[in-house]
């Protein structure tokens, strides 16, 4: 079943202590198209400016992702630029230009409208909302948000969170949504306000999932060549999502569920081994499935 | 088959943010001889002074832990003093009288002397190479270590480890060894000091179990009720270690080892629900078998 994913589309400049690299293609909806497109079709939504290298359009279009939702208007495409610590857990913004982003309306096209599975990449919580108003009859709902959100816009967020079945978050995020510190029962709250489903991510110590009464503790890939940790979250997000649609259930089961979110994070462990999505375009199916079998050996233990 | 353990036996005053609790059973051979005595016989050799109270004599004869190397001297018992913040990762040591514990020489009866599986608990590297001089043929020994023989007695620690089948660090301890950050690096130098295998502790994240071909990767049970962290160390090496003297194999393979740490962290999980050693002194069997079949479930992925 098709994916459709809405998020931002950027030119990223990334300093690292090594490397430093400008004009990469990043932003959410990116990161996370290329991921789902392992597993199923992607109908991409969202905005570019004239300026896009085409370079970018075609690795979108190597990966079969559908470009019809893809606008390019006049002026600047979204410009982003950051600089990572030693510790890479920690980054600082250097710019952020929103350009042709600012005035993001996602309208779908006719095509897109009857998409099953809705990935709510990280964008305001209203136009996630004006996102999920077109389409017809979603079957499974996945969103992203970010502290941003929860601080400027909670009640746009509260609002979107009922017609959510599964959000995905980061650890601090999460505590903050609930103003709990202890994970577990912050997913307990989060439940609470909507979703079926709930997935907080930790770094590198892996994620948790919550449904009302079950429990997940997935751990992380050991990457020991970390490059590059943008857009791991959404190509985490993106993995997940695409793993669920290519199953062609309309409610996926708890197990299925697990498995989407350890192939979201094999996805994301690839991800960080080299900048932008030079490593995603690169990769083989079979070097996704033998990355996944060799964490089931390293996660399992009684088999 | 019967664990020898040996360390430290105390007496814990210990103040966390809503308790205080004085006189309380503590030191790493108290916490690792309970645990063990889940699965298997236990030869403890530990020191206390003629103030021991009788009812912690008590609490480890219902275990039915050997004693025959419990020395009594004249004097006063180990006494340690902590507080805990808000952050139960964070303690300051309060108070450390050493007492008979200052001129503690381990010496054996004759009767422990074929003991085949040894957990050295946490003292000083020379004190666990002489009570390792005194087993006749030891199958598997258990090392735990700490910040203070890293520093102050590093090479009677790389003398040990070259005798050591599975040494049990925490990681910031397994950084300060090989001054790598990279946990998994960390371990693989570890593996090169000696031992077959690294178990590197990463606390409420689980912890790591490396061989020189095989990786494991364990997360945490949730405890929601975190009363007391004394002891979860211990406690967990101390489970394990009586894992896998319960499987009656010289040779344990990874598989056991695997699912050794993780009897050995559901140990530690129960041991921080109360303080000292009340919550293990009530722990059933079942229930500990039924927490295993709970993390299991929320752990594997690909059944």
């Amino acid at each position: 079943m098709p994916v459709l994913t809405v998020g931002s589309i950027a030119i990223d400049d990334i300093k690292t202590q090594t490397e430093e690299w400008s004009g990469l293609l990043g932003g959410s909806a990116s990161y996370a198209s290329v991921s789902a497109s392992f597993f199923d079709r992607v109908n991409l939504v969202g905005i570019v400016g004239s300026d896009f290298p085409k370079q970018h359009i075609d690795l979108l279009q190597e990966r079969e992702i559908d470009l019809r939702g893809l606008q390019i208007a006049d002026g600047k495409t979204f410009h982003w630029a950051g600089q990572y610590e030693a510790d890479m857990n920690r980054r600082r913004t250097l710019l952020t230009e929103l350009n042709v982003f600012e005035t993001f309306t996602p309208n779908l096209p006719e095509a897109y409208r009857t998409t099953p599975i809705i990935l709510l990449g990280n964008i305001s919580p209203s136009l996630q909302i004006h996102v999920l108003n077109q389409v017809e009859s979603p079957e499974f709902v996945v969103a992203d948000t970010m502290d941003l959100w929860i601080t400027t816009a909670r009640s746009e967020l509260l609002e979107l969170l009922k017609r959510v079945d599964l959000l995905v978050l980061n650890d601090s995020e999460a505590r903050q949504l609930t103003e709990d510190d202890n994970l577990v029962r912050a997913g307990r709250k989060i439940l609470d306000l909507g979703p079926k489903y709930v997935a907080i991510k930790k770094g590198e110590h892996g994620c948790l999932l919550l449904s009302r009464n079950e429990f997940f503790s997935c751990g992380a890939y050991p990457v020991e060549q970390l490059k590059d940790p943008t857009g791991a979250g959404d190509t985490f997000a993106g993995g997940l999502t695409g793993y669920l649609a290519s199953l062609r259930r309309p409610v996926p089961t708890f197990a299925d569920l697990k498995r989407a979110i350890v192939h979201g994070s094999m996805l994301a462990s690839f991800c960080v081994e080299s900048f932008s999505l030079e490593r995603l375009k690169s990769l083989s199916r079979i070097e996704l499935d033998q990355r996944y079998a060799f964490f089931r050996a390293m996660s399992h233990f009684d088999d």
